[in-house]
């Protein structure tokens, strides 16, 4: 194999790969959770004869977890999941390989840019899923991926409704209200339908499971589960206490004012921050721009979270109440049009606007694009200032996606670590163990297993039960340690 | 019924009472959800026909939730949980009822008082089993409660320990390592053995459920339910979120520098603290020190809780490592012998010894007082100077038992006010409902409603899901909003 | 001299005195500063022949203070400087004195109660005046001290009223409008003119000079030495770093939730706190309150401080624009009339108010007293409910006056230990230095040693400059390490 | 005039330009001080007649800062005062002037881009003090600037340093030991001497006086009076409290992590971070990265510093004691070798170390780039790797200089709107009034005007005394409202 045909096309750029070379290198440091697990399980592969299809944003940090299961055996194929969030150093990196070495055969194929269009977005996912290649070099009869790792739910979707029409026999058409996203998908599969109308069903009956990151994808993944048209096991990598206490909360604290940073150079102290929402996102949002020593008022449906914010020393209101009173909103859900246009037409001149939640309709931008008289005015990449009707703008970063990916680089490292050790601790059980049908979370212990990977990095000594107090306790020395209720 | 039959020996002080009282007006004011649930239930009176056995720390707050019980329809009858925990002006108010006129049937009958002995405690729980009165007041036939409310498990015990030993017609001895508090409780159960044989298994078939407030209690139950020995359906108060996540964090945050003030008054900024555990006790402790100014370190046996406080920014040590650094030692783990002697001989001169865990054992004063050469010096009541063999001393809060209440006055109304109202609700729902044998947890919906009761009284405005969004969310807009494993 | 002629009335009470002494042994604990000097100066002792009139809240902590003059060779008569800061405990130890034994030539003559009347503090105020036992004992021929150390120049006031009264040979009488203790003042020298007409004038020409511990005292000592009326050299000790900075912010850090919760017992987390004042009490209320879970909001007339105020996150308001909102309305500033009767009458039921300023006026406590329809009501000792003629009331702490005073113990050990040491190192300085007639500040390498005497129990390693180091900067190695007019 | 004589070499860009008029725009809305003085002062053009040579670094901010000195009546010529902090796109929005239009007489000459050598740096100065170009435009007889406003004092040496040698005929030699920097500086006035040898003498006859930024700038101010060689009378704008408290403390509590994370995309949460300094600087880096998650260990040479820094929670250590414990290292201090070679070698693999303090030299970067065997890195540009002997690495941000400045965007424009009112204010002064030879501080009316004028933008409601107040506190109702010696 030679770099050419390991690389996608764009990013065969060999300096640039040098560049994330040196990156995952810092990154590797800051990921003690994959490297230690390169250390346990290098020598075993127990990885070998997996064949992974993996859709997640294509940074550094994704680049260490890719190298951390080629280094336990197996083979991948990897596309982002997000038009905007690829690192194009580090898909360069990963593509070449470590050795750096042209014409070595050490890369993994990688289909992902910066700044992909739709139509480009939903071919790179359709390539993780084409095998040739690796089958002819392997003489294997097999032409797709035995499991998924994927963010977001697009790679599992794809398998699902490619399968779905392939049943059927046809692609439907698109209907007058649907998304433009939703035609390129329909146009993919009934491209795919047309040149080969069992790919996709062939392909599902390949894979023994999938392993999910986002709380999108694990809400899609238990819609299959309910209406009973999940195709194959999934683990929610999710639900890991070290993954979603940390990824969301600990993530967002760093990412959000770095995305405001690089995004505003604003001083985020004495400012009003409006923060909707206060679950583990918006709980790190808050956290972050008080440390910076912004005023904080937060908004709530949901009269636990909301009790929270109150002792926690937030203002609770509604967003109509302070719109005239923040200088920045923040929103962090999941739910859809938590800033409507309405509310951007009532904030002060030049407020910064942000998302941070899981999906890209937080903020109504359809709503804004359509309204008569608004201008669009690109201050720098990933920063425009809209100029409403009333004479007011206001600043929304990342077209309204996420912007610690779009303005800043995403969760950093160490926070990664924590989260692509759950994924290749579930990628582990899912290809080692036969799961049954249906969405699974990772067994205590592995969860416990993940935070204590990272302890030696930040210098903390964990203390051991006796065998007395364990015994009191009923609680084993080494773990688990809490009930599966147990809220952390 | 005179002031006499209703009132407790000790406490038939009308003065105190008035006292008393003035402190459960400001009281209700700080515990909006129970005067929500008298306003909303006082009417249709459901708990009419239930009798309580209550065994709960008799403070103020308990006496808000003991005459909201009776605006509810309820008869009760009171003991505390902790020999230490009694106001015994909320007690005596109680006692004489809110119309506070002597002859008057208006008080509850209660049997507390601060500073009981062991022998006092078990015969007062056993007095909120004994309604004799109340039968005979009635015409009616039986002779004990229909329902416990019980804190720590001791009436629920009181009750399987005693048919157990009706069952095989014996109470055992005593064995030589039994504590002294089980052999009061052996002396209590074979005393009564001796006079009614058949009394706790007449009470125990009555019971219709119990309401458990903490983690042990909780505990004892779920051991009870494995064994198949459990004789009525409980409710695990103490797992809903308005509880565990309100009482223990922001209870503990609340009352720890309270109780370390009162007891020592010694300036917590800028002393090195070292708080034992960091689950929602810990967590609260670890901010109520920091946010005086104090450097917190943290021990912790689990890894991810370990991580969790890391994140936060505390260091994570053994405390081995620190007992030449810290001025102040709080436990809060629920575990035992986590401050040993060895640990107490290695701190500095005068440090501060306080726990706040669960159980009284935390710190080794079994121990302390077996050392051989070591005196205590009696600072003010529940405050001891414990000088050792080496020359240093100690100072103990507490007699080593929960300082909270010892050096405080336990967890404040607004805190208590949301324990309670799980409480009174959980009541409602075993007096109500027909529950299977089991522990329960309220339904999520009932503890969303504590919190909506809680959120006037702090001017909380909550956002309301549009039609749209609940659709979108797939959640009810008045909820349940979070699944049964969301973790807060 | 027995114990007699040494305990004032009133706390001659051995048992008491016992108390008191286990409580200075550990408040000499928290004191590092004075226990130092105590180590550095008692073998040389400078301050023998100084006869230091004492006029500063007799506590715990001023118990050390007073030891700790003694100990330097001084000479000690004391009274308290608010009619309700005294601990009697304290008191008794002191008048006792460190030996404990009744008869022991120990103890210093202490005139201080809890609770005095206005007439029984200024009889007091003048017994710290009058030296004839000591002077008979001595076989000397003066009857007054040489020394004040004064806190709110109440003793200061007296030496120059005293004196100019006598100068004109009359005291005036009081105009209409006069406050009750001004009437009493005034009624007080009007004895003393008739007994001893000179008395003011000799003992004024006996004072070396005065250190003076407070803001308040600090203004008039300005004052005087504006008009030209100052008697005597002073030292301002308010105006130390390690005074103004310490005490101010981290006492009342430490005293204000102390004093709030052992006098209501209300959960501070999640209300809303009302700060009047962002000077150094301002900023340790705030910073307190925050670290308990409420939300703040401040209030100020200095756009620089406003400005601290909103950087460091607070909301900064008017009072009026938050009556409805705020739960604990706390006063800091210095002025008179910061809450008005008209913003009582527009709280929320039951808000909390206390005043933590320098005056006892910041809330208008007159103004509330002839309301028409206002009722007070002693919850407890220092706790007052103020029914409203609107319905509604207001919780009143500590009548109006310094509630972390009169509801707490004032600030702690640690805190005062710093003040405290300033006041000894200015003590020293006066009575050994010829300071010209002025108020003059603590050299700072003075001010610095204050701090350097706290860092040990502290556990704080300081760096030192290299030699190449303090040459760069022109900065000594051991200090002074900055300019006068450094802010810290 | 026409454009290209207006702009310096190398930024005579027009679509960088507008790219930086975007930035300016947005950077105005974040400075209300300057925009206000603009709307004050802006019609009366009381600086008509100034002409200014600023030497500041030639940022978005200061951009805003020119063009407010000219909307004041003020001609203009600028160079940056670092060599790595010019932002190229204000620097040729300035240039090319608001309008936008090339060939209008508009931009302001402006000498400074980002990268300068040393060479091109003191070019760059040169050239603010030749303006001829303006004179002939004027007809007039002088040549060079009326007024300085600097930063770092590098304007006021050269015109110092250039008139001394002047006097004396000849520009030294370098001796040995002499900076690169240095020798560039005498290379320089050489070259002046030779070709025009009154020059340095004339400039300083004409200048009315100098503004300077900085404490480095102050220090060498405070020298040059010290010793009698200062020329014209300065106002140190460092020492204005909404200077030195804003730009130090909250400026770099928002560009330090800012500079972090660009620089390494590290998670500062959990990790450990050694400040050195607790001065205004220090307390603003710590409380940031606490604000992060970080555990956080200062280091202080001034005990009452190091004393605030325990009572506000910090772990005070030296540098020696935590080597093998922060994982990020921050020097602020303004002292020399703060962080040294030997101290580097003893860093964990890795740890990061960065300088926010006033000088270059706080990290030993001499002594680095001398070890022998050490190999420096580029990882990106402002950030290197050195490969130490010992097999370990540290990263360096911005090879040691200001990392807020080369790694970041230096203060955020808030903080430098109050930062330059005060510059605005001080060059208004010294162009307005007679001040005496000396070195000023501003009145304190006016550094609370300063604040004043940014109270709006945060929503800040000040409270205003009643006159009563006023009388009673003896202090005006508009202010001044503190003694000069109060420390905020």
């Amino acid at each position: 194999m030679t770099v050419t045909t390991a690389l996608p096309f764009k990013v065969a750029d060999l300096s640039l790969a040098e560049a994330g070379r040196h990156q995952l290198r810092l990154a590797e440091h800051e990921m003690p959770g994959l490297m230690a697990l390169r250390e346990e399980f290098g020598p075993s592969r127990p990885l070998a004869g997996a064949r992974i299809a993996g859709s997640l944003h294509m940074t550094v940090q994704t680049a260490v977890l890719i190298e951390t299961l080629v280094a336990l055996g197996a083979q991948v194929r990897w596309a982002s999941c997000n038009i905007f969030s690829t690192q194009n150093e580090a898909a360069a990196a990963v593509a070449v390989g470590p050795t750096g070495t042209p014409g070595a055969p050490a890369g993994v194929p990688v289909f992902a840019w910066k700044g992909e269009t739709l139509e480009d977005y939903w071919w790179c996912t359709t390539q993780i899923f084409d095998w040739s290649v690796e089958a002819a070099a392997a003489g294997a009869d097999w032409t797709g991926p035995n499991m998924i790792l994927d963010d977001g739910g697009d790679a599992t979707l794809l398998v699902h409704k490619g399968r779905e029409f392939e049943l059927v026999g046809a692609v439907p058409d698109a209907e007058p209200g649907d998304s433009h996203e939703w035609r390129v998908i329909l146009d993919t599969l009934r491209a795919s339908l047309a040149t080969d109308p069992g790919r996709w069903t062939r392909i599902a009956e390949d894979i023994r499971g999938v392993t999910e990151e986002t709380t999108t994808g694990v809400h899609r993944l238990y819609e299959l589960e309910k209406s009973g048209d999940l195709l194959f096991p999934a683990i929610n990598v999710n639900d890991s206490v070290t993954k979603s206490k940390f990824d969301n909360k600990y993530g967002i604290r760093h990412s959000l004012p770095d995305g405001l940073n690089r995004a505003t150079d604003v001083l985020i102290g004495g400012k009003v921050a409006f923060v909707a929402g206060y679950g583990d996102v918006g709980k790190g949002a808050a956290e972050a721009l008080r440390g910076q020593g912004a005023r904080v008022i937060v908004s709530e449906i949901d009269p636990i979270n909301a009790l929270q914010a109150a002792m926690d020393g937030f203002q609770v209101a509604r967003i109509e109440s302070v719109l005239d009173e923040a200088d920045i909103f923040v929103s962090g859900t999941g739910n859809q049009n938590v800033i409507t246009v309405e509310h951007l037409l009532g904030m002060k001149h030049l407020a910064i606007v942000a998302n941070v939640g899981h999906f890209d309709d937080e903020i109504d931008m359809a709503g804004l694009e359509a309204l008569s008289g608004a201008e669009k005015v690109e201050i720098k990449p990933q920063v425009h200032e809209w100029r409403m009707p009333n004479g007011r703008s206001v600043l929304i970063l990342s077209e309204g996606r996420l912007m610690n990916l779009g303005n800043a680089t995403g969760h950093p490292s160490f926070v990664m670590s924590n989260s692509f050790t759950n994924q290749v601790l579930a990628q582990l059980e899912l290809f080692a163990e036969d799961y049954p049908l249906g969405v699974h979370v990772l067994p205590k212990l592995l969860d416990e297993k993940v935070a204590r990977l990272h302890l030696d990095a930040l210098g903390v000594e964990l203390t051991t039960l006796t065998p007395e107090q364990s015994a009191y306790l009923g609680v084993p020395v080494n773990g688990p340690f809490k009930s599966d209720h147990y809220r952390y």
